[in-house]
């Protein structure tokens, strides 16, 4: 196995050539190529094309040999049969990686397909090659100016992720960029046919630049060696792991969708427990951790403040925290004393959860007891529901809503304990509405705040970063 | 009990008073006349208030005696303390029906509050007059064009929602609209004094504008009562319940928000199943389980068919039909057969579920095989993920999803299995992908077609829906 810190050159190579580089516009050969360009990919650029001069702006080379300089990374967009002669030239030419977007290998179920990738395997070792893929996306390094797509987001940030689909982490980027959660190494890496999860892995373990990493996983080859990589990586950093391919007919998709063995899903999660990872069970969930995981502090224990909304909210807020192994204490003295000053008649019936719709014309706000509870020292975390639905029934809604939600900016900020805050998704029957909880979702994540379109998936993300143990 | 057929002047009065109306644009009082106006009321609108003339353009009267014309029901949002007054009146005018907006009952935990609730209780068995609330918002009824907020959708349909919360029946409302549900007899109870769930729920499942019913349940106080009217309405339409006040701590915040004694979480899941009913565990769900039983035929067995998404999409799609408890079973040899006319290297590979990214180049799209299997016999449902992320990288990005969703729409809509959108939530890093997202999903609601923003979620509604028993 090559040393983790020799993948330095795969996420952030000097030179990289493209092989099958298109033209077309709408072929992979040509995005790898203009995402270059489009990033400021800073080093050489090589497209590959026999049959063209140029393109994507860069001077093309009819083959890897021609090329006459270093490259660190090869991509291979050709299909299936010319990919062996690849690696031989990746060899020739002493270019440490290789990546193959290139895919119909053994996840089509066929014996000749599943040789030819046998052969690939084969000829990367004798040459010393290493391989990324088949049949994955490749890397995504905003920092390096390297991206699988021209449209990914700039700005560079502290989240790895590993995926064995190129889709899921395409939707993990694009969604978890809404939700401001920034990436810095992604490797999509398909059928992990050299290049393991368990490498990645360490490699990220060892990255001062990655804070947290999450993977999407449907199998592994070596269970052993992912789970030693898993563990060692835990200890430094949090690890979310989605399992995909749990079930009977999920494991079949696997096969033919990267001819992964997907193992029992019981064991998975005992493994990942056991490793010190956290689990999602759906990409869903793998994007909430991720946003705790990037956007909050750790909490110290698991004690929840919860405030906002009505009535109702509060009792689903309760059974979230309930269900997500958080505790809920009553308010403390100084808070009740806080409520009993200006509002007497409520100080024996404010609870935690804080109902807003029983504040009304007290002077005592959702935001300002949520403030109150996170600085008390009683709680180790804090839910904030926005209950936007009740604004937008009001007159000069927009308003309203906007101000309020500028007050929680402030208290989330300004609080000791990390704050969750829950606007829902942008469901209103009105476009208008639609746009102003678009708008002031947009502001929560600007603020760096981490939002949520529930109080369950909050609850759930919470729960899950927050020591096992309850605190003293 | 009053027979369920006559709250009919409960949900469809020919006039309506409204205690402690008010010119203050930003109160209740003021709201209920208004909506009165805003829907287009037909019938006699007299708001009370001493101090007053005119409200919100009608003339106001000083007390419910001086109006001097019949009223079948009477709104109060009045302190409690005049509550009781309120009913005397009630019963000397002949109005039947009370709303009590008014709150500060039982619900804050006060002897004095608990007592003034029984005093009401008394008064109003006294006089025949029944009650809906205290505590609640009361009622939604837009064909007979009577709200509790005057923001709520004109637009009137076949759902009815019992909600012991006011926030989550406008929640509901609000959010279903978005996602193409019209609701018809709404009823915000509260603390339930008099007209109980079990009454509501006899009333609404001998109505026949009434299709489907969802419920939001804290608890109930008389328990027998209300499975065996559930167990009644369950035979003639779906009713679906989410139970709230499941853990401890959720418990806790039902009393404190409606009085409510929210009772064991495995007894109420039983109960539910005994009776035919169908559980929803959070709001999301609630409102999942009300867009599939309102705009999808229901399933005659638990076969799916699901297409669209690339391959880690399909894994997440099969693990969560399986978890769903819905069959996956293979292509049908029709099928097969015309995959294998027009891509003879895919015949043995293409799946269920269909992995649209092997199919490029190919001819086939995962419309296409989505009718396809829809119309062969073999599939009793079917799931289609839009797969957006795909297209946003894409050039030409918008027209290509738009012309996708077109045939998606066709295809959804010719199918003879009922078939579920899958089209995520509004996250994607630049505002107009978020737009188009938003405009592709209205597109979609405006075909009448179900959109789930998960397939997760689309599986477990279908899954929930589908007999019990898989067909033969």
């Amino acid at each position: 196995m090559t040393p983790a810190a020799s993948l330095d050159r795969l996420f952030s190579p000097r030179a990289v050539a493209v092989v099958g580089a298109s033209a077309n516009v709408d072929s992979a050969g040509h995005d790898y190529v203009r995402a270059l360009r489009e990033f400021g990919f800073t080093g050489a650029v090589h497209p590959v094309n026999p049959r063209a001069d140029e393109i994507a702006g860069y001077r093309a080379s009819p083959d890897l040999r021609a090329i006459g300089a270093p490259v660190d990374l090869v991509i291979c967009c050709i299909p299936a049969e010319g990919a062996p002669a690849v690696v031989d030239a990746c060899g020739a030419i002493g270019a440490p990686f290789l990546h193959l977007f290139t895919g119909r290998l053994s996840e089509t179920g066929e014996a000749a397909a599943a040789a030819l990738e046998d052969e690939i395997a084969r000829r990367a070792r004798a040459s010393g090659v290493r391989l990324l893929g088949p049949n994955g996306l490749g890397v995504y390094h905003p920092a390096a100016r390297i991206a699988f797509r021209p449209d990914l987001p700039r700005a560079a940030g502290g989240l790895a992720l590993l995926s064995q689909s190129g889709n899921n982490a395409v939707e993990a980027v694009l969604r978890g960029a809404a939700r401001g959660l920034r990436f810095g190494k992604v490797a999509s890496y398909g059928n992990g046919l050299d290049l393991t999860p368990a490498e990645l892995l360490a490699h990220l373990a060892d990255d001062p630049a990655t804070e947290a990493i999450g993977a999407y996983v449907e199998g592994v080859a070596d269970g052993r060696a992912f789970f030693e990589s898993l563990r060692r990586a835990a200890t430094r950093k949090p690890v979310i792991v989605y399992k995909a391919g749990r079930s009977a007919a999920g494991a079949r998709a696997a096969a033919s969708h990267t001819a992964a063995l997907a193992g029992e899903a019981a064991v998975w999660s005992g493994m990942l427990r056991q490793a010190g990872a956290i689990e999602a069970r759906t990409q869903e969930q793998l994007l909430d951790l991720l946003t705790a995981a990037s956007l909050l502090a750790r909490p110290r224990g698991r004690r929840a403040a919860v405030a906002g909304g009505g009535g109702g909210r509060g009792v689903q807020s309760a059974d979230a925290c309930a269900e997500a192994g958080l505790a809920l204490p009553p308010l403390p003295a100084s808070v009740r004393a806080r409520v009993a000053e200006r509002a007497p008649a409520l100080a024996d019936w404010v609870g935690n959860p804080v109902d807003q719709s029983i504040l009304a014309g007290s002077g005592l706000s959702a935001n300002g007891l949520l403030a109150d509870m996170a600085a008390s020292g009683a709680y180790d975390l804090a839910i904030a529901n926005v209950g936007e639905e009740w604004f937008l029934g009001r007159p000069r809604a927009e308003e309203r809503l906007r101000r309020a939600c500028a007050r929680l900016r402030e208290a989330a900020n300004a609080a000791p304990v990390p704050v969750a805050v829950v606007l829902g998704a942008t469901e209103a029957p009105e476009a208008w509405q639609r746009a102003l909880i678009d708008s002031v979702r947009a502001e929560f994540v600007e603020a760096g705040l981490a939002v949520f379109p529930t109080v369950e998936r909050a609850a759930f993300a919470l729960g899950a970063l927050a020591p096992r143990e309850r605190a003293p």
